[in-house]
């Protein structure tokens, strides 16, 4: 940058060469552009004492709101994009087919390892849901190569109540694993379900997160949307989540984990349990081994 | 990068294109820079899920080891080379005569507002110090520009005990404001105190900021120093560190807080009140609105 000559060309290099030979040859290589681009940073927009001093704070008041049940420093991943990216550049091998799986999104901070199994066509919601949209949501898991069904795919779904509220953020009203099940697709490959339409919802509107929206003069607001995890022993795991098409906030998703082929259509439905809507998703695996295609999360 | 160019090239405009029209011209200047950074970090170094998620508890622990005795994020800011860094931007200005004042160093995190006035010629000593080598230490503070002496200088100085810690880390040991003063310069531009010769120290050993340390295979040390703030109204503020020319740590200073024209000669002394070193610190200060020279922190 034109405007860093006037400082001190040797100090990110300093700071850099004091690492000492024992530091393994990854650390080594994450560090050198760790530093090289925070102090870039810093001498182009020459940041101010005062700045410093009030991102100083801000970091420290990251640690202290969270809990086991909010890890907010996940979250302020989120909001800077910094997950999408992760799991872009995790999920990105070049293909010469161009065949590609479904599109991966972020996992965020709701997944739960404690899900329970559930039987094929059981309901996943344990307790009342006020002014929910009852979804009946079944599809076919096939194989990205040889387009065939998959049976014993592990389906584990997780999704907030009507109230933007995830079970363990919200015991009051509801069970332990509510909107939470592990399922395993039949010997057709297919998955069957009972869920909620999924409710668009506001990231907490206390605390260093919201606090640096605020200042980017943005909104909280995440699309409805319903998290899945796709794992098959034989098979590159899937984890995404899918959202209604008519969302207000597809474009400016306030986590930037939106992808045009996660962008889904809820059909009005009449079930025997109270069903009111219908979502059918069929999903595609690669092959572990499998040369993957690069989603353009934008123009597909 | 070479190697972003298989990742979406539209993502970091998209992140930084939510930022709403009411975030000030600052805030935007600061973010999009920050967010593009950010962002071209990851991407190049193509950060793996594990390595973020490891990130992500690590800022955690941050706040949560914080204290009111302890800022971790400023701890943080320092051994990455922040503070440094910043205080170089905030002390440059472009000089045509050649004059610099004296360099500037971090303040670090033990300033305190609270410490006592003392009369010209007082120890700031106020509880014992086992093994001290109590220091003379006196000199004059001059105009950059006219040389003369200027009288009426607020001279504050703080340090760490003997066994490395400041007052408030220390209440066990010592008393309030032990090792702080405030002196003001006599009409010939004068000031004279009695104080420690300064002890290196080990950073704690505990905590994020150490982790980080260990990750990168570095010491916790820094070299013994004394710290300064020199301020008048009709000058620019000096906030500064001293160093003995002896101490082992000046090359590899975990903050990066060591320049030349800031490393001093303490000499043997014998005064009537227990001396046994002494110091000469001569001080310059450039008047406000006066050109400052750019302080080459290397090579002078």
């Amino acid at each position: 940058m034109a405007n860093n000559a006037k400082y001190d060309q040797k100090f990110t290099k300093n700071v850099i060469g004091t690492t000492g030979e024992n530091a393994s040859p990854r650390t080594k290589e994450i560090f050198a552009s760790f530093f090289t681009h925070l102090h870039d940073f810093i001498r182009e927009i020459e940041l101010k004492p005062e700045e410093w001093m009030a991102a100083v704070h801000w970091v420290n008041r990251i640690g202290q709101i969270s809990t086991p049940a909010r890890n907010e420093a996940h979250r302020i991943s989120d909001i800077t994009g910094i997950e999408s990216l992760i799991t872009e550049i995790a999920n990105h091998v070049a293909s010469e087919t161009g065949d590609t799986p479904t599109s991966s999104a972020i996992l965020g901070p709701f997944w739960s390892p404690n899900a329970p199994w559930r039987k094929l066509g059981d309901s996943i919601i344990d307790s009342p849901a006020p002014g929910a949209h009852v979804t009946y949501m079944h599809g076919i898991i096939r194989d990205m190569v040889t387009k065939k069904p998959i049976s014993n795919v592990t389906f584990d779904i997780w999704q907030a109540s009507t109230n933007g509220k995830y079970d363990f953020q919200d015991p009051e009203n509801q069970k332990d694993n509510n909107l939470r099940g592990k399922f395993k697709t039949d010997e057709n490959g297919e998955y069957r379900l009972i869920c909620l339409r999924p409710t668009a919802y506001s990231l907490p509107t206390d605390g260093p997160s919201f606090e640096l929206l605020n200042l980017l003069d943005r909104h909280p607001m995440r699309p409805a949307h319903i998290h899945l995890m796709i794992t098959h022993p034989d098979y590159k795991d899937v984890i995404t989540q899918i959202y209604p098409n008519d969302d207000p906030w597809l474009a400016t998703d306030t986590v930037f984990a939106v992808k045009d082929d996660l962008v889904v259509d809820f059909k009005p439905y009449k079930g025997e349990h109270g069903e009111t809507k219908e979502l059918e998703l069929n999903l595609i695996l690669a092959p572990k081994g499998e040369k993957l295609a690069n989603p353009d999360p934008v123009s597909h």
